[in-house]
């Protein structure tokens, strides 16, 4: 287990007065939005990173925006943590209640308020499920581009709490590039609306820094997103090649080509392997790397493009390279790549899934590295990732059960995003620092920065009681975790060294 | 004249004693880097928005990023006001020399650092010309993609400082969406580094929070921006209606439709007749308003969708609609456009810019609203805007030389401006709030909002230092100015019934 809260490391309010808690609560909420027996908070303790658990003092599940405002005016005045809370499928441990806190969970909000096909827009409460947001736009050609995988479940609020990715993005943005307006209630009970229906506003981008910013500045009540046309056809091309390396150029040449597919995504022979026998796909077992490229648009650029893609593919060294032949195929091919997380349980008890980033033309050397390292720890290393943005997700194969491997996969983890930071990349692509990645975020980061974020912090919440002990480390964690800061690509600390 | 700094509404610090000033800055600045002598400082009296002037105490010009933090260091400790200055183009006051400040010119920082053509990127310094980026570009067959109509003269950092726009801003973003690395000096002295190589970074959003926060946080020394393929090829329609109606009717469709021009701008009759006067662009003089269209791609894609875009004017009510015959047709279509605003001069001594937006939808009630204020203040309005994307620049017309004519234009552009918060738009598209719009800030956010902005220029800047008395007004501001705020489309103040 990676740490526990500390209180010298993390800055956790102490906590408060529970009967007074739950008294003060009572009144400001209806009954069914109050849970305060353990086994019916149990469904909360955790969020998607399962390996940690803690227990909340209370369950809030606020009904519309005066709710949320009476919960944290009732946190303010006790001094209590508030931990905000969508669908719990976050794998960063964003949503994992601190000692004592009051844990708010927005999936009672959970209505589509409107569907503007004229301005291409839609305004929802943060519970409802990012897939329902498509399925809602469908009947006017319009859908919600960002798609995590989890996107049957997960909800827009956690979405934009963790400016969440997924395939598409690569084209069509992250969150952050697809939401537009933002109604948020702050730790000081103000409700804010930014953003809204135009494309601009004045004033610091407050938009694009709650995007992202872990349920630690605000709890957000309401999300005006962009929606985008449905792509008159799509295609998807496979490429197989004999080494991994060539699969990297391929990409880097895909994008050096001007080209932007609506996915392309890497997985390596452990994860093909694993995938193919898990779905049956089609994919050939004697590569050492597959490519998916899609293709989005009008039918004659798609043709147009997926020949110059295959091109490059072919140039690069491809075995194989060949277009889905139709579109039952084409779903086939997606879902073994969607499957490929889940296969992982053929091969592994358990997996850690990593989620760094690196620029594109670092892509084959860190693959490399990341070999290096499975090795030196012991674990093998499934890579399935989001290349074209330069994405990965290693996912590092243990045994929960077997003594010590846990501990293992994490610190392989934790190599591997250093790794990333060396190598000018990034601990997280769209999973979120959480708590998870809370130490590295001492290797991304210089001081100077790390109080620029504590600053920000203490402007929006002067108390610490939103979120606290995520996604911004305390200096005295930093000093204890031992990591100085490297700036890209010039590490100066000796346990990079081996990179 | 729009307000003068006013101490008790404007939170100016109080201007430092000269002469230390003076001494304390030759100590860490070469000469050249140093301006004190009145005629040395006139140049820096004004920016774009040349109505305001105000003398500094001093003119700085440093070289390097050591020099920016030398200078901010002596100004924390003499307590004296800074402002950022790039090329000075900005419309909207932004660097105005505030009562006794530090002018603070990036202009000599003003070399490309590095064009990696693989990564699609560039580093710059921050007085490096817009256009210049492009430029460097060309031979690796890419480009930067945000076009202010200054970009021959305006910089970069300026750019960011800005969140410009510019015609290409609906195909490929504004400044904040092609900005992927920022280098920031902190009022405190710290060096930030932001973003980078790879798309995202975990933390706060700071690089989305710095692009366009107009010189009250921090000082950029460097920015990395993305650079795009040029497109292969590039087409324009011009589209000509009897009545403006129709031409905003055609705007919605075009973007309904799901196409995305890379420029789609609007002229009224007044606007395309002086434009036509002054440049022989060949715009039908009939038309009560004209639409050029722009879409660059593949040489098929443009053909399909330049035939649809056709249609789509058709059938809103075009009398014309047709394609460049050529690259100089082309050109000579975009000539008129751009030379609309010198071509004010034809009709009136001076014009007034103004850069509101609107949801695309309210286009047509808020263009009938606008010649309803022109007739009510007595001056004639011309539009040449960004319809695209809701970005209207309606120009004033007036003469300065005339008693009160400035102060009538003034009062018509805030009214303006208000009409567009109340149709649910904002007061800048592009051209931020800066001095010019300060007061408007106190329509389009409420003081919660307002409230929030200063926290965070607090948590930046706690002396309130960087240039003061611009883009986020003080309370007691809004209270004097006599606005309350409206949330988009229920106005509730008076004076904007007649809306």
């Amino acid at each position: 287990m990676l740490d526990r809260f500390d209180p010298r490391l993390d800055p956790l309010p102490p906590a408060p007065d529970r009967g007074k808690l739950i008294r003060r609560l009572s009144r400001v909420l209806p009954r069914k939005a109050l849970i305060v027996k353990a086994e019916g908070m149990r469904v909360f303790e955790t969020d998607g990173l399962a390996a940690y658990r803690g227990m909340p003092a209370v369950v809030t599940l606020p009904g519309d925006t005066e709710e949320v405002r009476a919960v944290l005016e009732v946190c303010r005045d006790l001094g209590a943590a508030v931990v905000a809370r969508g669908a719990g499928t976050g794998l960063s441990g964003g949503a994992l209640p601190v000692p004592g806190c009051v844990l708010l969970g927005l999936s009672r909000m959970s209505r589509i308020l409107d569907i503007d096909p004229v301005a291409c827009l839609a305004r929802v409460q943060p519970g409802v499920r990012n897939l329902a947001v498509s399925e809602a736009a469908r009947p006017f050609g319009l859908f919600y581009a960002p798609d995590p995988s989890s996107q049957l479940a997960c909800s827009l609020g956690g979405n934009v709490a963790e400016n969440a990715g997924g395939v598409h993005c690569l084209k069509y943005g992250l969150t952050v590039n697809n939401v537009q307006g933002l109604e948020v209630v702050t730790m000081d009970g103000e409700i804010l609306r930014l953003g809204g229906e135009t494309l601009d506003a004045p004033g610091f981008d407050l938009l694009a820094l709650l995007t992202g910013s872990e349920g630690l500045l605000g709890i957000v009540t309401e999300i005006t997103v962009r929606l985008t046309p449905l792509p008159e056809a799509t295609q998807v091309l496979l490429a197989a090649f004999p080494e991994t390396r060539q699969a990297g150029q391929a990409v880097a040449d895909i994008i050096g080509a001007g080209i932007i597919p609506a996915g392309l995504e890497m997985m390596d022979k452990l994860a093909l392997t694993a995938a193919e026998a898990h779905t049956r796909a089609g994919y050939p077992l004697d590569a050492a790397a597959i490519l998916l490229c899609e293709l989005d648009g009008a039918p004659a650029d798609i043709a147009c493009d997926l020949e110059r893609v295959r091109g490059i593919c072919e140039s690069a060294g491809a075995s194989l390279a060949r277009i889905a032949r139709d579109e039952s195929e084409r779903q086939l091919f997606w879902a073994g790549r969607k499957g490929a997380f889940p296969a992982m349980g053929r091969i592994a008890p358990d997996y850690y899934c990593i989620d760094g980033v690196i620029p594109r033309r670092a892509l084959p050397e860190v693959l490399d590295a990341i070999e290096r390292l499975s090795r030196e720890f012991g674990l093998a290393v499934a890579n399935v990732f989001h290349a074209g943005d330069g994405n990965l997700h290693p996912l590092i194969l243990y045994d929960a059960q077997a003594p010590g491997e846990l501990e293992r996969a994490e610190a392989l983890g934790g190599a591997i995003l250093e790794l990333c930071v060396a190598k000018g990349g990034s601990i997280t692509g769209e999973h979120g620092v959480g708590r998870e990645k809370i130490n590295q975020m001492c290797a991304q980061f210089a001081p100077a920065e790390l109080e620029t974020f504590a600053a920000l912090k203490r402007a929006f919440d002067p108390q610490g009681l939103l979120n606290p002990g995520k996604a911004i480390p305390t200096l005295q964690r930093c000093v204890d975790h031992g990591a100085m800061h490297v700036h890209a690509a010039t590490p100066s600390f000796a346990h990079l060294d081996r990179f």
